[in-house]
Formats: C-alpha cells, structure tokens, sequence
C-alpha cells in the first residue's frame, strides 16, 4: 500500500512549500475524506514548472524507443497499483468499479499505443533530395520532420479520474510527443491524482528519464491555474472541463507576450439525428437505446447525446412514449461533485420552468446529496432555434428532443448547430442516400460524425478524431483522442542541408519509417 | 489589355457602395499613380462575406479533381495577363521587371504545385476497419479525412505583390483546401490586385466554379480589416505583416464569440550563427554571402538575416573589414512605401544613436523619398541580451552583428532567441560535430534550420516549413508555403460506420491514396 503524503510531486520529491489544505469528499456518502492535500503555492507551482523546463533540454533529446519505453513503464506501474488505485478513485468519484477498472485499462491501453506508435511511426517524413544542377537556381536538401513544444501543463479533468486526468490523453500524447508534463491535479479527486504520480515516478526511476519531465502540485484555487498557463517555461496547455473556466484560461494564454496553444475540450450536445423511415421502422430501440447511451457514466460521457432531433412523423409518438417510459424508469445516479450536482438541478429546474418546454419524464430523485434524477425534455424547433441558451451543454444526464415539423426545420438545426465533439445520423439506406445536404451540414460542426450509432464510447485508434469547433475544442484542428494525438504537443521543422551524422533519427537516409520522398 | 476599374471583385460583379477613394504611389518617383480605388464600405464588405459563405455550401463539395483544375485555370491567366501585370506590379512597388516576373513564376508554380498535390496527395488517410466480433466490444469501422473550414480571409502583403498578395500562397491553400476566399488588397498595390482578380474571375467562369468562391475589396482603413476577421462567418484568417497589426487583428479573432485561427507572418531576424573554424578559413565569404542575401530585395525578404552571431576569433576582424567594405558599397535600393522607408530610417536612427552598438558601415542615400541605405551595427553579446529591443525585426536592409567572446555567450544567445522562420548555422564539418547543444537550442526557436545556407528564398516544395514560433507565426503548427500549407485551412474529421456509397472519394475501399489501414 502507497502512503497518501498529500504533497505536489516536484522533480521527482515530494514536497510542500504552503501550509494549506484541502480534502476530497465521497460523494456517495457526502463526507470529506481521511486524507488532507497541501494547496500548492507560488513557490511549488514555479519550482515544477522549473524542472520541467531543465528536463526538457534532456528529453527532447531522448529517442523515441526511450519514450516508447518509458510510456510502457507508466502503464506497467499503473497497473502494479493494483486495487489500491481502483478503490481511491470508486471512493473520490461514486463511478461503479467496473467502470474504474475498464477506464484504467483505456488509461494504460493509450499509453501502450502511443509507446507502438513511436515505434512504427504511422505518420510519413518528407524529404525532397538536393538538385545542385537545377536551373535558374540549385534546390538544397531539405527534409521535414516534427519537434516537440517544450513544457506542458495539463489539467486533470473530474469526469475521468485516470483517462482523462494525471497519466490520461493530454499527459500520454505530451510525454510521448518529447515534452515534460506538469499536472494540475483536479481537487475532486487528489487521492487518485496523487497514486498515479507514484507509478509515474516509478517508472521515471525504471527508466532513467530526467526527473522533471513529471510533476503535479494539487491545487482547488483558480490564482495556481493562471499562474501554470501564464508561466513564460510552459508552451502549451490541455485542458477538460466547463466552458466558462476553459474560456478564461484560454485567454490567459493568449494575452501572454508570446501566447501559447490552449487544447480545451468544453463542452458538447452530441446531437442525434433521426430520419423519418427509421423513426417509422424502430421508434422503440431507437428511443431506448437513445436513454442507454445518456445514462451510461449517468451522463457524464463529453460525449453523452444531449440532443435529439426528430420529424414528427410515423413512429414519432410511440418514440416519444417509450423515451418517457424509459426515463423514468431510470435509477438514480450520483454524480462526481455536489457542485456539479448542483449545477445539473439548477439547469434542470430552468429547463422545466421554461414555459417553451415540456418535461416528458424524469427519473428516481434520490436521497443523497450527490445524485440527481434522468430527464427528458421536448421543445418544438422554432422555439429550439430562438433561444440559443438552449443548446448549451447540460452535464448530466439530461436530454432534450427537439421536435421538427418537416426536413427544412431539421435542416436549419443542422445548420444552426455549435461546435460538436460528434453527431450520429440514424437512418434506413434510403433515408441516408436522400440526405446529402443535411449530412454535409452536419459535417461542418462535428469532429465525428457516426451513423447509427451513438456517440458514447470514443475509441482509441489510428482514425479518431476527438474534438470539433468551439466550444467542443479550442483547437479543432487537433484531436485530444487518437495516434495524432501527439502532433498537438509537436510542430513541424524543416532541416535543410543538415548533414546525414546530425538529422534526427527518422530523416536519416537509412531510417525504416514511412517516406514521401521526391 | 484590362480597363483598372478601381472597385471591389464580390461574388462575380465589380462595384462599389462606398464613394471614397484612395491612389497608390510610384514608389521610386513619389508620385500618385493615376488610378483611384474605392475605398471598402460596410455593405460591399458584407457582401463579399455573404457570397464567400453562400459559395461554400456549393464548394466544399467540388471534388479535388475540379478543384485542381480551377487552380491551374488560375495560373494560365495570371500568365495571359502578361506584361500588363508585370509593369503595374513594377509601378506599384518599385520592384525591378525580373523580380516581379519570378515572383509571377513562383506564384503560378505553387497554384499548380497545390494542383498536382490535389490529383496526388501525399499525406494518408487513417481507416480503421470494423472489428465486429471484438470483445468485450466490438469496434466500429472509423475514418479520418480532412474537410475545409469555411469563409478564409487573406490579407495581401507588401512585400511580395503576388506570391503573398491576391493569388498567393494562403489565397492557393485555402482554395485547395476548398474554402472560398475574400481578399482584403494591400492599399500599397491596388492595380496589382485587381489585375489578379481579372484573372481569377476568368478562372471562375471557365472552370464553373461559384461566383462567390472568391471575392476582392480594397481598402485603406483598419475598420474594413475588423470587420472582415470579426464577421461569424468567416472561418480563418490568413495574415503577412507588421506584428503591430498582426496582434490587433489576432486578438480581435480570439475575441470573437467563436474563435478562430489567425495565420499571421509577423516577422523574424533570421539569425545566422557563424562557428569558429568556418570564420577562420573563409571570413570573406562568409562576409560577402551575409551582405549578398540582405540586400536581396533591399532586406524586404521576410527571411532576410538580420542578425549575425559570431564569436571574437581568428577570422573575426577580416569578416568585419570584409562586411564593412561589402555594405559601403551598396547600391542604394528603394522601399516598397514611404512609410516601410521612414519607418526603417527611424529603427537605424534608434540603433545609431544606441550606446551600446558601433555602426560598422552604411551604403549610399539616395534622394528618393523611397529610398534607404543599407546598414550593418555591431553590439557585444552581453549588451544584446541586456536589451530586447534588439531582438526585433527591422524591416529592411540592415543587420545587427553581435560579438560573442566565448561559446557560452553564443549559447546564451541561442536560448534567448524570439520565434524566427529560420536560422542558419555556418561551420565546418568540426565546428558542426562539436555544437551538438547549440544545434538542439536553435532548433526550438525556429520553423526551418540551414546549415552553411542563407536563408533568403524559400522552396515551394513538400518537405518546406515557414514558420515558427511566434511571432515568426502565431500558428507554428502550421505552414504558409509547401504542400502541407493547406491543411492550415482544413480540419479532421472522423466519419465512423459512414456507407460507402457516401464516404468521401478519398475515404472509399477503392480509392487510390495513400491509405494507413488497421
């Protein structure tokens, strides 16, 4: 068993420089846990990001069967935590064990792909050879490869303890992209944040990495945040989280002297869209595979489906039923924070005395101070498009079906839509074969698009792409998900006439990796 | 030859809403050009953006092929244009005939090269193929593409008239990428743009593309530029200029209610770093190449070398001699404005009146409003970096040397270095081997590292990268010039359990593209 110290893990030693703390609560039981976490201060937040930088000037240099290595360290030590880690982390967020356990295995799983992917690069180098004879004037050679940011701060995220958090996406894609990583522990869950540092220092010691390539500092106060992004050592910030905190941290980055890339994914609707022949052939699976997805993680999915547009058509009402049947059959669940808790049930009770909407069903209340009822709510769409409060994210699991009256209603929600994480289209062949024009205005707002299929569920693989216009990313042209994960944390470099001793491994002429080469 | 009609190019027609007018001058005899241009209203700038956005639901689907030859349409009508843009070009800028005649073969070459990468292209495509049997879940058959981010706004530049102006380098990419354009002219070369648009509308009608794929107004005032990079549908803003302006109209996009990407070129010393045994044995030319490639232009060149680091050795007081002697005999050259001209001639006064810089040398006068000399300082390496001041772009012929007495001085320099598109390294085959450090410190400050090259002209090829850390560009990610360029404007997207019948021809079983398959 790991002995909880509380303290931030700065340049491989635990240590505290303030004297405050904080505590995680359960939220199941609504009490403060045993353990106390020290608030970083100014001084612990500058000496993490210090050693970061020192360290960068080591690990970008560190070869990428180094990193591929070190990354698969993390994922063995991860998994050495054993149920210590599964336990801590039931305990600071109420989600099910089967879900902690599957989500560590997705944690470990993105590490080791990212370590395959730095082994067998999937993306190609280009080189254009010299043309000393080319006329009016010689062509040098010059080859283009990738290079890391430098030092990157990541915040943990409440929704995903370990997948999302201190060795999640942002931290696997950064290490594995060259770049030391400073987390921002999330305060709701300190105890999980703190574990898997443990694993992370063991595997920086196995491995022989610099010290400082990892810290965290555990902070709930909003004056440590702005000081990681604002620090002129740190070049480029991930975060997971609400819209109005990722607004204001991304524009603490881009007031810098030199502004740095922010990738914030902030929020999401995940609309689903449901053509008229299928609506006719399946209302009932439809709609309660519909409440399945929106009550998996209880709607605490980035892309859990909060919108559903549908033509009110044949099959409509029988939808409409089983939705409200099954919704209110609902358990009830608890969610991660009583704030969040909170925030869930003041937009539901909006919502509901929104007299532009009609509340279909709602599910069990509960008792603790943690769990909040299932909702589904129903609103026509010229009521839908006039109020653009309401295709705001609600976070929870809420949704609400927007009622269309012909495909031009369905049309201009499509057009009318934010920026999406994803988009599902359910429909029959023909109904997809006659909606080029609604699939290719869909296409314009989502970083996904599926087609019958919900969107809960973001697999980690070569052809994902997570993230979308804002407010879904800040930066849509990255993705948060995926083997390109990593680019986010790199930029392109063109080295021209460097001789074949000094090129970086992958652009030397004898390199076994995939070569546009002209 | 084409009647100059002084109105804004908008969804296919010439006109004009606003009254006002403005004239650009003859830079090398300081007379107004006869010509007069409307100035840009609200409305005539509302119009371009509404036919931008209207012509995208058409565009964004033309297929690459069409796309592909409405670029190369462009191309042969910038050359059937023949001298008449040539000499307008020549009037506008003070530019000499063989300048602007390779600026013309260098524009229409990178329209075709973005042609040939639209018929070939050459980055993959990711597809993950469907695992239907997986446990404990199957997998879903996913897709990565690309798709265009909408409206682009181009900004023309000063400094190149066609290959960063109308027809230039973001104007090429974004239409590749299949986003329409609207670009805002530079007021110092108005005849110049207007005669492109001639040339791009003619594309437009032979190759069927929409009208509105691409619209021109021209403008002197800062409100026109707001109100284009403000607009909701615009999409992306492609900026080369001052880092005054860069940042006003950057901040301005990240403002916005939905941000967007600003691609601004905001400027870069190019820092040449000369290592000791190279001085040593070739100081004169090394010398001589130095003032060669900044009076390239007349030091307009956004790659010129303004900044030369060496140390006090063997070589040393020749390679100053030798640079003196070289810069005194210069030839005086004439600037693209009389603005561009005083505002240079207010930088050298600054730096001629600095204590701590020695003036090495000057070139001729000149009696034309336009015209400058050129000038080469020296300053010791610890009062450069006691002073950032230096550390800024002068926009013309001028360089600063700065003196290192030891190679940890020129470390420190290294490290303290801004964003530059590039850097040289000059050194024998020793110097190289044994700089190991100082080659891995440059490199994070730079989009494109030389060695033994000067860095003025910049390839249009596939392995090219221009751009760096800011304020070289405030996207570093991205590239303005070769053949990845015009993935700036487009976005991923992942197209998950998408029917054949309408996946995107690149995304098909049967598509002949380079494909990574799981």
């Amino acid at each position: 068993m790991i002995n909880i110290t509380g303290q931030h893990l700065i340049n491989g030693q635990w240590l505290n420089n303030g004297q405050s703390t904080f505590a995680s609560a359960n939220p199941t039981t609504g009490q403060s846990n045993s353990w106390n976490f020290f608030e970083a201060n100014i001084s612990d937040t500058e000496l993490a990001i210090k050693a970061a930088n020192t360290a960068f000037k080591k690990y970008r240099r560190v070869s990428a069967l180094d990193r591929a290595n070190f990354l698969d360290a993390i994922a063995h030590e991860i998994e050495a935590l054993g149920d210590q880690l599964v336990e801590a982390a039931m305990n600071e967020t109420a989600l099910p064990q089967a879900r902690i356990q599957g989500e560590r295995g997705r944690t470990c799983g993105q590490l080791r792909a990212f370590a395959a992917n730095l082994r067998t690069p999937i993306s190609p180098v280009f080189i254009d050879h010299a043309q000393p004879e080319r006329q009016p004037l010689p062509k040098g050679d010059s080859r283009l490869t990738q290079i890391p940011l430098g030092p990157v701060v990541v915040f943990g995220a409440s929704n995903f303890p370990l997948a999302f958090s201190t060795a999640g996406g942002d931290t696997a894609s950064a290490l594995a992209a060259g770049c030391p990583v400073i987390v921002k522990g999330h305060p709701a869950h300190p105890a999980t944040t703190e574990l898997v540092c443990h694993a992370i220092t063991r595997a920086i010691e196995s491995t022989k990495m610099p010290t400082g390539v990892f810290s965290m500092v555990q902070s709930s106060t909003p004056a440590i945040s702005a000081l990681l992004v604002e620090a002129s050592d740190v070049k480029a910030v991930g975060f997971t989280g609400s819209q109005r905190v990722g607004d204001i941290l991304n524009k603490l980055t881009q007031a810098r002297p030199t502004p740095i890339p922010f990738f914030g994914e902030l929020g999401s609707t995940n609309p689903q869209f449901i053509l008229n022949e299928i609506l006719a052939n399946q209302p009932q699976d439809l709609a309660n595979t519909q409440v399945g997805s929106m009550l998996m993680g209880h709607g605490q999915f980035c892309t859990s489906p909060g919108l559903v547009i549908v033509e009110e058509g044949k099959g409509f009402e029988q939808f409409i039923a089983t939705l409200t049947t099954a919704v209110e059959a609902a358990v009830v669940g608890t969610m991660l924070t009583k704030g969040i808790a909170q925030a869930y049930l003041t937009q539901l009770d909006q919502l509901i005395s929104n007299d532009q909407l009609t509340l279909l069903g709602q599910g069990n209340n509960g008792e603790g101070q943690c769990q909040t009822p299932a909702a589904l709510l129903r609103v026509d769409a010229k009521s839908f498009l006039a109020d653009n409060t309401l295709s705001h994210e609600i976070f929870g699991p809420c949704a609400l079906i927007v009622c269309c009256k012909n495909q031009e209603e369905m049309s201009d929600i499509a057009q009318s839509l934010t920026g999406q994480l994803t988009a599902s289209i359910h429909g029959s062949e023909s109904d997809i074969n006659s909606s080029d024009d609604l699939i290719s205005d869909v296409m314009q707002h989502v970083g996904r698009l599926m087609f019958n299929q919900m969107p809960t569920g973001v697999e980690v693989c070569h052809s994902m792409q997570h993230g979308g216009p804002y407010p879904a990313s800040t930066a849509p042209q990255t993705t948060s998900v995926g083997s390109l994960a990593m680019n986010r944390f790199t930029r392109p470099i063109c080295l021209q006439n460097m001789p074949q001793s000094i090129l970086p491994a992958e652009l030397k002429d004898d390199a076994d990796v995939l070569k546009i080469i002209v």
